[in-house]
């Protein structure tokens, strides 16, 4: 089950602002009404914190286990997507962070989830 | 026929705003002039309301059987856009949805329409 | 010839504003000046009047016989557009009406003629 | 490792503003958590100083040598990024500089690091 | 359900080899195990016998009642596929035909089912 | 209607071997089953007789007058394919001729029929 | 773990031959040497056995199921190639059968793996 | 008008067998019925004679020169195509030659015209 | 340095015959003349002998980690290409073995070495 | 002008057959008739010879300088495409050798020489 305790942290190397983006081109879970597999791609962008203020970055090996926390659970599309953003928030207060969760079809349906934290600049929001 | 008693909620999972985007590439349903069956594609985007408030989710596999649900009814493109958007609307509440209807081509003709409720942010119109 | 008594309404089925779009990529009409056929696509697209103040949308198969009225017509590309869009505003009395005519090339020269009534929306102008 | 020492610069040939694009399809570092090679692309835009002020330039040949100075060097990506943009800011001085890195999926999860010094204009963010 | 006698021929118009070929992008039938509807697109292929044999061509909108007849049919996909080759081969007696089933995802998975009836060319096989 | 005696030709230009060939993608004419227009693009390919023998070519204005001679005459893709061949073969007693006829969709059905005279050399086959 | 009891079949509908192409892009399993997991595209063509001599097909919500049963199976790409293979054969005794297995990336390579039974038509070897 | 003197050859630099590939993209002449520009594109294909026996190739500039001559020409493509073929083969004598001339749409027909001296390798034709 | 004790195997799964192919996209080595390193994707395809005789499939991470052995070695392209092939016909004993070795530009030259063993089947040769 | 003496050779690795195939994307030289500068691109094919009877392979840096050594030289494609040939395999005495030159547009006319030396495998022709 997802376990969020699977994230890792290391510090941002640098005050100056910058701007990470993760891609998780395989992503799985379980559908909570049908219990057949869902998948998906999870795209994380986020600026940390400034070292100065002890701001970190999730380490990348961890933030795939922790993904992969999630492969026999059952739950929304919707609660997947906020339970990342807030997992994420919860571990780096990072100056804002945005998820977008894109799902391969299900009968007939593909869908897009997309939450923010923080003041998300507008080139990155509806990507 | 439209079957609005199919569609079911749960309570969006945070406060934090969010978009959801569901998009059905199978929907049929039947010209009321000529009888013959329509084809299209349909695009529901919308923020649910915060959780704190009441904010609903509509549950997909109930979202696919009410679009099944017009597989056998006569009804204009024009009136399928509108029931969709005001029976999502009346079910969730949502701060604000859109729903488009992009069709094939019948007598050489290919329709598109598009239909808003509350504040659309700019970034999602017109697409 | 053009043939407005061909054109149909129904009422429209709501009050809030939406948005409508029409591709019709088999449009033909005869060059005033060589009778030679002209060959285009055009596209309309218009906001109906809410339905509360009789607000109407064209029926979809009476706009493909109108456009086939044209068949053997002479007329230039000019007039095509402009008759299209005052026979619709005429017809329905729109929020606001866009006519896109695109041409097949004739002599090595292709045609778009782009016709306006009322106040389009800033992201639909120049499509 | 990382050798800031094989950079070499030249005097930018003019005042007048202009900007520099160089992009390395061919860096690799290693990762720190595993000792597995990491595989990148490294995109360097940046608009010199003004002759007059002793603008400079970063010479190619000593970007390539300085960029190899990484191949195995056990570094995070975003430190890869920081560090390159704060040893090209202090070896230049430039009006503003940008480092995009791009990284090859590792684990099914791809990445980009996009850093920034100074004003980079709004056309430039987010590619 | 499906019924072959709203299949209508008329007599080939002539002696010599010719192939013709209806692609029917809008095809809808049920699943026999879920009640959920399919949605494919039916490629047929066929060389008509000569006319002076008695050769016959399908009426194209006959076709397409034919093929709407399967709309709340539930029936595999190889069925469906068999019998359009069946029905059309009695119903014509071609010198060949093939059908060719290409199904939208369903579950995750996509389907194509190809039927010969006769010698087909080998540039068709496959296709 | 479609008249043959629109077509005029010249004398080859030559005794050795070569082919042409012509895509008209204007082609329309009329169903007669419905009335309605359809649209397609004609292609005709062929070897013309030697020079030396009586050789000729087709005209292209007059090849562009004829197709249009179809433009309100009722008449099925499958006749139209044949007589547009049978008409042109008269004319010019070729070595070899092809004719594809590619037509729009109608009802959700595209159509394409392909008929031959001679022997088509196989690289032109099903092309 | 692979449960090919999982697996139905029905009759096959008729005795001419025909093809059955079922692409599953949702598979995945796990490695047995590092325990992460593998994401991978499946596809299965056979020619059933004739109705007459008993031929089956699979039926396609159990062939789902099947393979969703590999989940958690740590295994080898090799291994589910050949393990799918020889369970489908002994399932339906089909004319002939062929496995194509497609990986995403782990490491930098991405794998392919092409199981035959029988005697696979050559248009259909190396797709 | 067409001016074969301003061709001109230097010496096959050897021996061995290869191919010349020369593409004009900027060819035009005029048509005879109509007097209107003809815009199309030439391209010549030959494997020269042996040096050894007085093989030549023909020199690039006045090839081009040779085409301008065309530009004031009323002459048919099928005209074009064959002189340039045999004024070519007369200058050069080559192994074989080929010529593909294609030509832009003209009152919606574009046409492709193909002449071959000699034995053209198979996989030369139809390109 | 390259090393061969990195590759490990596994018994083959099976006596019936199958393809592998691995694509490393990753490959790094020095260039043996100028110490510059080299960038290129190593693709491997082979079929393994029969289990029964003692058939073994290389292990995929032991292959990374093999590749990864000759990122610091000064060594040409073809010798990379021929050792990689003969290290691994001597590991496996295949039926048949294929490597290709794609290079990335070099002083405005790319490069692609292809090596066999054995009889690799037409449909590979030359992918 | 041009230097045979710049080639280098160094022993093939090994006497099992294999391809090597280089790619010069920056040839340049000189237009015999006008002075004007042409762009190139150069393709290298060969099988050298088996190490056992000495054969060898063309060291990549020097065949970079061996192709520079053009830059200034007026020299007709024909005889740069044939020169690179006879020098090649007057180094090496490869099994076989092909060189493929294709140069950009100069006075709207673009172009491509082929020359082979030995039995060039049937899957190499014409690429």
């Amino acid at each position: 089950m997802p376990d969020v305790s699977l994230l890792e942290t290391f510090p941002s190397p640098g005050d100056a602002p910058y701007v990470i983006e993760h891609v998780n081109e395989e992503f799985t879970s379980v559908c909570p009404m049908t219990g057949h597999p869902d998948f998906g791609e999870i795209t994380l962008r986020y600026q940390p914190a400034p070292a100065k203020t002890g701001g970190t970055c999730v380490e990348l090996k961890s933030l795939k286990l922790y993904a992969q926390s999630f492969r026999n659970e059952g739950i929304f599309y919707e609660a997947v997507t906020n339970q990342i953003r807030d997992d994420l928030v919860a571990l780096m207060s990072p100056e804002w962070l945005q998820i977008v969760t894109n799902w391969r079809g299900r009968g007939g349906i593909r869908s897009v989830i997309r939450a923010d934290f923080g003041d998300v600049p507008a080139h990155y929001r509806g990507r």
